[in-house]
């Protein structure tokens, strides 16, 4: 088995109400095929749905795209809130981005990154023939690892997860657990090309049409762990605190009682 | 920008002492070239490695490779604990396999995977001639989304994180946070073809060159986020348990001076 991804170069810079799906197809160097999957940054899906607020306005961008407040680290010269967005994605900043917007800018999330992976996805299908997938990405980081990578925050026409519960290995035994997210996984392998500085927004991804289907399947959506199944919904440290302050007013109330 | 992944096929069901390096090379169908990239599933390390224990002794087997429980959830039928195991990767069962194991037995992790990484590179570099990184890669579970991506536990001779820091965006805007974990994007994007029924472990990177550098680059213990500045080293249930305790008994301590 075998794929190849590659950057699409000559894409401009992308305004509001641009026809993304139109300019990535005109930028294409070979046709789409039936099977190809296009990874497009979420930058430029903001950027063409006009989610820019002017940069003055950050820190209310932030709050106002904030859910809840997972975790807060404070250090010397800055402090990191991990927070919950609309989305339900868990990440820095609710996903509010300085970096590649226009001077005096910010770029919020697309507001429905499925649906507007949805949107693309039958725009391009419409214009060219070809059965695409389209993933929309986004650079976030993780507990436990250093560095960032690029996940799936929207998908259309694309299995999200490779779900081989039931299945079994090569041994025969029962696959119980394993579900691979392939799309972070896409969105991951893309970033490779894409890059943060190159000024390529959209890689193609080319060989895995197996993974490959009808627009109404899940979305990407359906990657975020629903909280009550998730064991770090809260920052450690947020979590003691709220613990302490519940076992101090607890004991504080049966004291007088224990005195009687 | 483009590259391709290939899985190699033919590479035959690994046992005790045998010669990965000799029996990767020996599978290839095209020879390999400097900045290619091989990435290479655990279990197989692990099989060459001898690191196969009975599996009467998992629990035993996950216990020993635990350095600490950082959080447990109890289902109707089923108890997850998610461990630090020796090398500071934080999963589920301390990356103790039963899957794709022999018969009656379990797989541990590689001893040290950025050693194996490295005698693979330094083995295969020295059979081909040909300036090649080696990734040893596992598949984890993440916090806060659904699935499953493999990531690098081992790597050789291969940039793990593209370091933009200090770097700029397409509008010149510093880049301040941005270190892409490369080597996990690539672990991630070599499973889509590796599977995990099929009986492929390595997968082949080509177009990747620039990511590939000398033996003694910083291997994927590098990726492993230091505690003191990880946000969730601990579940949430588990810290507010412990915050409960501590709270409750500094009342208790207090209460009595109080009363006094």
């Amino acid at each position: 088995m075998r794929y190849s991804i590659e950057g699409i170069e000559g894409i401009p810079e992308i305004e509001h109400a641009d026809d993304l799906a139109a300019l990535i197809v005109r930028a294409l160097a070979d046709p789409l095929a039936d099977g190809d999957i296009l990874v497009v940054t979420s930058k430029v899906v903001s950027k063409a749905e006009g989610r820019v607020v002017l940069a003055d306005d950050r820190e209310q961008a932030i709050t106002d795209e904030t859910v809840r407040v997972v975790a807060t680290r404070q250090t010397a010269d800055s402090v990191t809130r991990i927070v919950e967005n609309r989305l339900g994605i868990i990440g820095a900043a609710a996903g509010v981005d300085a970096s590649n917007a226009p001077d005096g800018t910010v770029l919020l999330l697309p507001v429905d990154p499925d649906a507007s992976a949805r949107a693309l996805a039958t725009g391009i299908r419409s214009l060219t023939g070809a059965r695409v997938g389209v993933l929309v990405s986004d650079t976030l980081g993780r507990p436990w690892r250093e560095g960032q990578t690029d996940i799936a925050i929207g998908a259309a026409g694309v299995h999200v997860f490779d779900d081989l519960r039931g299945g079994a290995d090569a041994t025969g035994k029962p696959l119980a657990v394993t579900m691979p997210c392939v799309a972070d996984e896409l969105a991951g392998a893309a970033e490779l090309v894409k890059g943060k500085s190159s000024g390529v927004p959209v890689a193609i991804v080319r060989g895995l049409g197996r993974l490959v289907g009808d627009l109404d399947l899940p979305g990407a959506r359906s990657i975020v762990r629903p909280s009550d199944r998730d064991l770090f919904r809260q920052g450690s440290e947020e979590a003691y605190e709220d613990g302490y302050r519940a076992g101090f007013d607890e004991a504080q109330a049966e004291g007088p009682l224990r005195s009687e």
